[in-house]
């Protein structure tokens, strides 16, 4: 493990993305997987990021991430526009359909770790192309402990290079679909088993509203974290992604990657994942105080302990 | 409250079951609800069934239930045959499909309390028509606590009927799918909340392999239980009905009926179905030992409590 306090290092999308929901709808606010996950995890430790935007990305965009203290010093500007994603979630909230995804310069997107990042101690590799997370890894031989992510897209169209890639994970975040689709198999423990033998030590499984389980190294005594029941979810956007970061933000404060440890980090994933939910985009994320997330942690802690 | 260890009387339906997993095919063996249901419950306190049979029951089956103590001097006996259903569970075991539906003696099931029964202090109004549920509550009324499940059949078709059953019910347990369609609304914190109106005092409702939500009077600090997630399903039949038995059993054989009692009821819940789909039928329920639930309780706890 790495000093506690070593930054936290994320590669992955900056966005805009149009939203519309039961609740309303709001254009081209600024979204993507690296956002998110970096204002998320900015409550805990030194955030850096990577990522790729077009000439549409203004300095106001920059400072809501800058203003939470994150380092943007690996954010490429590139001739064109930034990624664009639209679409729109149904009553439920729980799946949207996407009218429109226009990649603009994330298309030719090649992640560059700058020199004043190459002392990151923990990296999380955001959904993104395997084999972009798989350069970025291998180009930061310091890095101690890796997060990854990914998504239906390239299980389904780059499997090779993605099990490539998740020998270099330590820890691998998806939801439950993914990890079926990923394992060939139905049940979510045995699925957690099978992508634990392609490398991760430890597996993440979202459930969405249901919370989300960490299957450990002997997979036999799993930890399930709880998702906070919302009578109001605005907008569902980021909600994994800020999971990420929380869970990846507490691991990186701590001294040590022990099982409480763990444990603790899935619960501050669920409490950020929750507070995202609560407004459009990444409004939420913007403005918390340490207490705020505290408090959510013990209401976390009286929604599942028993005294 | 009724005196701890006052008894729970149970009104539901005792059937023949054929079902068909991946795990294997098993035919007419005991199923129904209120089968169920007093075996988990017999582990916690004493229990009463109240059912209808026919004649192809014979005592071997009886003896499932009473060698685990049950009084089933409440099961009446009819010209004809045992309720008799039949289905088959996919490859993710979440859905049954129904392959046959022969209702027998139980389409004139006319519930009948024994003068012995009487005293009873906690009744459960399994899944039955609403009409003969709101018949049996009405004639006990020494009953301090009444516990109840309904589906979407009902739902769909004798909703009026269902309200009214619904304010004599203290604490509804549903699923996922029935608590959305009886309050008309997606979200789960919502329905709670408009179920809580209609009647009940408290709401369970069940998440499957995700656990259950209990929401309270003040609808602002609900507990959620784990579901054990277990490698292999053998059989779903019966979680529901298993999960409310370990419930109501707990319950039943406390003296009070606060906070801290219901989060223990859920872990016991979850406890008891986490069993019961472990083999087929009722075969895990019938030979179980109080060390062997402590022991999962306590397993239920590593899996969600921080230190």
């Amino acid at each position: 493990m790495p000093e506690p306090e070593s930054p936290l290092l994320v590669v992955g999308s900056v966005a805009f993305d149009t939203i519309k929901t039961p609740h309303g709808k709001q254009e081209r606010i600024l979204g993507g997987s690296a956002t998110y996950f970096s204002l998320a995890a900015s409550y805990f430790t030194d955030v850096r990021v990577i990522a790729v935007v077009g000439e549409d990305f203004t300095g106001a965009h920059e400072a809501v991430m800058t203003d939470r203290g994150v380092d943007t010093r690996g954010i490429q500007r590139a001739k064109g526009k930034t990624f664009h994603w639209a679409g729109e979630y149904g009553d439920n909230l729980n799946e949207a359909k996407t009218h429109l995804t226009e990649l603009n310069v994330f298309e030719d997107f090649k992640p560059q770790v700058p020199a004043e990042f190459a002392d990151s101690g923990f990296l999380f590799l955001a959904n993104i192309d395997p084999v972009l997370q798989a350069q970025v890894r291998s180009s930061m031989p310091g890095v101690q402990l890796t997060g990854g992510d990914t998504m239906n897209f390239w299980i389904g169209g780059k499997r090779r290079e993605l099990q490539e890639t998740l020998k270099l994970v330590d820890i691998l975040l998806v939801n439950d679909g993914e990890a079926k689709m990923l394992a060939e198999d139905n049940s979510l423990p045995r699925a957690a088993h099978k992508i634990r033998a392609m490398g991760p030590k430890a597996v993440v499984i979202k459930h969405g509203e249901y919370g989300a389980t960490i299957f450990f190294a002997d997979n036999k005594h799993p930890f399930r974290a709880p998702a906070l029941p919302l009578d109001e979810v605005r907008d569902p956007t980021g909600a994994g992604d800020s999971f990420a970061g929380g869970f990846m933000g507490y691991i990186a404060s701590q001294g040590k990657l022990d099982r409480e440890v763990l444990k603790r980090a899935m619960f501050y994933g669920g409490v950020m994942g929750s507070f995202a939910v609560e407004r459009f985009g990444t409004e939420r994320l913007q403005s918390l105080t340490r207490e705020e997330i505290e408090a959510r942690f013990e209401l976390f802690r009286e929604l599942t302990h028993l005294e």
